[in-house]
């Protein structure tokens, strides 16, 4: 059984993946596709060395089959098919208030222990939620992101009718539109690569390139004034943060979805205080942003087939890795873990 | 009947207040006491001339007595002691949402027209609130800055046993601390002047004074762990935001309270996708606050006559204005306007 381990910066190989027994509480996973995350390639450019632990299988993204079920365990049976919630929840601490998904001794599989770009995975049994009927192993590795930009929107409280913008059109910040769209928003993303462009009109979304107009002025148009009630934080840029402020309406709220490491970023903190914006931090998914997200991919409103760049071998992850690292365009690329 | 004129950068006179004949829904009020307000010292200091229109009478954190009313004013009588909540309502704006205590049209009454440094002052019916029954006239011109303090602490959706961090302890800072004690929060205040920290800890508040230890030790010690849930922001300094986002805990609200004007901040927006804090802009009031402010006021819990640095005659403002200008310690100052 074989397993994708990243080495050290720009490097994976393959190696073994053993067939260990779930103990209490846990279960074996035969893992079938496995997104690669943002995060991911982070890992894979030696930015986040000091927190994975070289030789490590990377990967969270996953779908799987239950192969083997540990003591106690009784939520699935052998044979289902899963989706992973990659999160290992720690000891509490009053600074967490109760919000385990983002407390202080949390740990994510797939970065602070093994993850799934591997033919044998133990997690614990409450990772799993089942995928929905009719829902292929291959789009159900759709279901982590999906549960990420479910979880954005809702500390949105984007409701019907609201203008929503998304900055930054990659696969986040399109399954982002695509959630906002099923709540019935009116939909804006802002975005600069041109292929990417291309692809987002042909999904049905209005895009503007604020390489080429004014941000400001569209939305002002576009919007007849109202300008946007919520917007989302996905580029990771300054201009991106420059933008937020600029398009929100009163008591407008701001979703940071995006990781701003490394260094501060110029705010117009003004503009916070004289229309009374909202900055809401996010940052990954609740148990019940997983239930929403399979209930979204069960509907069919999101073509995943579509947002699919290319699915590529676990034993091809480095020339995957590679040609991420070349494409700007690029919208989800998918490991095939069995192929 | 007199009036005091801002001329232009630094510099004050002494004119007539006529006075006029309260139009429909209008009230000609006998001005008693106006506070001195941070906006007023900005407006002394030349930076709003092309807000306000010199020589203009400005000043809002004014108690009066009702002097005369206009056509169709049935809310108060003359004779009656009240507060002004100095907002002129503009035109609607899809923008708005209808809050139009910030709305695009918003005029504000002491900027954008006449204020109240005068001893005649006609103002809109709507925008008085009665003093409650025992609150001097005196004490009377808080209940604007009160007002200002409420409505932040609203913002900040502040309970009972939440941990509170104030940063900035001048006039606005000290009124949402005693806001915040009101409604059961665990107040800390960050300040760092020496006769400021003194007053406040004679006020009976726990004061850290970041220039001497490290306001996120401290805060550590004192919270147990479990940090700060809700900090304003009222300093408007550099420093005060880095404070903001190193002191909150997992989900926690930062309420902006200062004005940082002229440009942008340097701001760790990681922090806020980390731990998902929230970012919460706060201007002026809505009605509702008014109330709460009057209903704090009359309750006694805030010792006004303690916050009071200095009360000058109408004719002395020149000099309390320069006065202000060159203490850094100071809380609030009053004009008494007919001294």
């Amino acid at each position: 059984m074989k397993a994708a381990f990243y080495q050290e910066k720009g490097k994976f190989s393959i190696g073994e993946s053993p067939i260990e027994k779930p103990g209490k509480g846990e279960v074996r996973l035969s893992v079938q596709y496995c997104g690669v995350c943002g995060t991911d390639v982070h890992i894979f450019h030696g930015v986040m060395d000091k927190r994975v632990s070289p030789p490590q299988v990377i990967g969270h993204e996953a779908s799987a089959v239950v192969a083997e079920l540990g003591e106690g365990v009784d939520n699935v049976a052998v044979g289902d098919e899963v989706a992973v919630r990659p999160l290992r929840f720690g000891a509490e601490h009053s600074f967490d208030k109760g919000h385990k998904h983002v407390g202080k001794n949390l740990k994510f599989i797939g970065i602070d222990s093994a993850g799934a770009f591997q033919q044998n995975w133990v997690v614990p049994a409450y990772t799993l939620h089942k995928l929905p009927e009719g829902l292929s192993l291959k789009h159900g590795a759709f279901i982590e992101p999906l549960a990420v930009a479910c979880h954005d929107v809702k500390i949105g409280r984007v409701t019907k009718g609201e203008n929503a913008l998304v900055i930054g059109g990659g696969p986040i910040g399109t399954l982002i539109a695509f959630v906002l769209k099923e709540k019935g928003a009116n939909v804006f993303i802002s975005e600069v690569n041109a292929t990417r462009i291309g692809m987002l009109k042909d999904l049905g979304f209005e895009v503007i390139n604020p390489a080429q107009e004014s941000l400001k002025d569209s939305i002002t148009r576009l919007t007849d004034e109202k300008m946007i009630d919520c917007a989302f934080e996905v580029s990771g840029s300054q201009a991106g943060v420059e933008a937020m402020t600029e398009v929100v309406n009163v008591r407008g709220r701001i979703v940071m979805v995006a990781i701003h490491g490394g260094g501060t970023r110029n705010v117009d903190l003004f503009k916070f205080f004289w229309s009374e914006v909202e900055l809401l931090g996010a940052r990954l998914y609740e148990e019940e942003d997983y239930e929403e997200a399979l209930r979204i991919a069960a509907s069919g409103t999101v073509p995943f087939e579509q947002l699919i760049t290319k699915v590529g071998g676990l034993e091809q992850i480095q020339e995957v890795f590679d040609e991420i690292d070349k494409n700007p365009a690029g919208m989800k690329y998918l490991i095939d873990i069995n192929q």
